[in-house]
């Protein structure tokens, strides 16, 4: 494989729907994704069940999606407390959002930069004594723009993937949580963080708000990142109108990456095919994406089929 | 201004729409367009009105378009017979459309390479004698891959493009005519073009029937190109399903091209603004658009206006 789809559906997405799915289709649909080649699935938050109900059964989700084969299961938290339910529930991967706009991160969740930084520092030490396997990822959120701090200097970004890297973090993304990200400032920003954090570079969680969702997977591809977060059928938010998605859209980057000669490991049919669980567990609910409507080129070639290629 | 922003809406969009708009409201259109900074439209093509009864004005929309000042008015033509129609109707500049894929060039326009290739030189000798200020570019459809050949070599493409320099076309232009082509090729093609054709390159008019638009816009761009065809609200053909659309969307490419720093010369809001001309003059039609729909970003700063740059 060149490059990681990390399917992130199950919680940004399932997250910002009103109606719980129930388990069991989750469930369903996480193991249609992972049938499809999928290799790392976030497959909820661990949060509170009052301000999020659909994660409330976030722990046997994570039970449940580690009996698949080959998958890594990752879970979001926002603090010790809940870290720890994920470890003791076995995710594979936590992922902490720490926002570099400090405003939105006090708006979020009502920690200042200090606080923030002193959490993940204590996660990492549970996970230091108690659960040495699990990987502690961080996700800096707001890093190409903020809705309520505007403009976010990049030196506060690299400021901030510098803290997380001190505070032990194993793993540093870089997120366009409102879809303010363009290609010029995601190479750009892309190639700093290389250079200040190095081998923890971690991956890209790009919005499509403004169309932009692809144009930016190109730029962070030429900075040389590997890991795309995506959701399937864009489910994550419509914030604005039909059409004005959230995340990215998980058929449309797999064939973007495969068209590309970029091997993910995915088949696009079965892809599809998990699709089409979601459309029917969330009737009414409106699912995105460009290649699941036209269908794929005549002549297409999966990138790992390409001739003279070892797949 | 660094990039051209080529508006075919008038032409390539409405021409892919039923019912015909009133002469009156493409001249409006147009002209708020103009209002916003585009400095080149394709108005329309010189075609049989029977075949596309929108495009029956078209001549007249060349003669009132020309009296827009500053504006760079370009039709597509399929033949010399029409191409004496419109250097005699006064457009600038002439667009000839020609299919590398044979196949697709003998099922749309009923002619095989040969017949094209002298049908461009008869045009250009009927420029150099009569109308000698009018520029005659050819746009290599099928460029990127056909719905009928399947793959399109890029051989193919280079060598009909030395056939266009032969016939005496100023500037070839390189088409995904149905949305086939990915960033890895485009970067590629275009390369080679410029380093086929030199001076002579022209322009990407690139579709975005499986989402992929603007990322290959991103992979033009690092090509080198200058010059992007799209369509206001992505008009011109759904050929599938809601969201899928033809033409890339000339608000989300601005806003690509300006939040790269790229000065397009264009007004965002006046942009904006002509869009709604267009919803009033086409009821029901679906418009496409993120940049539309979410709003610009909060510090969002045209590239004109960054400091430091001279405007």
């Amino acid at each position: 494989m060149d490059v990681t789809v990390s399917e992130v559906g199950p919680r940004d997405g399932l997250q910002s729907i009103k109606r719980t799915l129930p388990t069991a289709d989750k469930l369903r649909w996480i193991a249609a994704l992972a049938q499809a080649g999928l290799r790392e699935i976030e497959v909820g938050s661990f949060v509170s069940p009052k301000v999020l109900p659909q994660m409330a059964d976030c722990a046997e989700v994570v039970a449940q999606a580690r009996t698949i084969p080959n998958l890594r299961v990752v879970a979001l938290v926002p603090n010790l407390r809940y870290a720890t339910m994920a470890f003791e529930a076995g995710t594979h991967v936590v992922t902490i959002p720490v926002s570099v706009s400090e405003p939105h991160s006090i708006a979020n969740i009502r920690k200042n930069h200090p606080e923030i930084i002193a959490e993940v520092a204590a996660i990492v030490a549970l996970r230091r004594e108690r659960f040495p396997d699990i990987r502690v990822e961080t996700s800096l959120s707001t890093a190409f723009g903020c809705t309520i701090q505007g403009i976010v200097p990049e030196d506060d970004v690299l400021r901030m993937a510098a803290s997380m890297v001190e505070a032990g973090s194993d793993t540093i993304n870089l997120a366009d949580t409102v879809g303010y990200a363009n290609p010029a400032q995601v190479k750009r920003l892309f190639t700093r963080l290389r250079a200040e954090v190095g081998d923890k570079t971690g991956g890209a969680h790009l919005h499509n708000t403004r169309g932009q969702g692809l144009a930016n997977v190109v730029a962070a591809l030429d900075a040389g990142i590997t890991t795309f977060d995506s959701s399937q059928g864009g489910i994550g938010g419509c914030p604005y109108a039909p059409g004005a998605t959230g995340n990215i859209v998980t058929e449309d980057l797999v064939f973007l990456l495969e068209s590309m000669g970029l091997d993910t490991g995915i088949d696009l049919d079965r892809l599809i095919a998990a699709r089409a669980i979601l459309a029917e567990a969330l009737p009414g609910e409106a699912l995105y994406g460009h290649v699941p409507a036209a269908g794929l080129p005549k002549g297409f070639t999966p990138a790992a089929h390409v001739a003279g290629r070892m797949a």
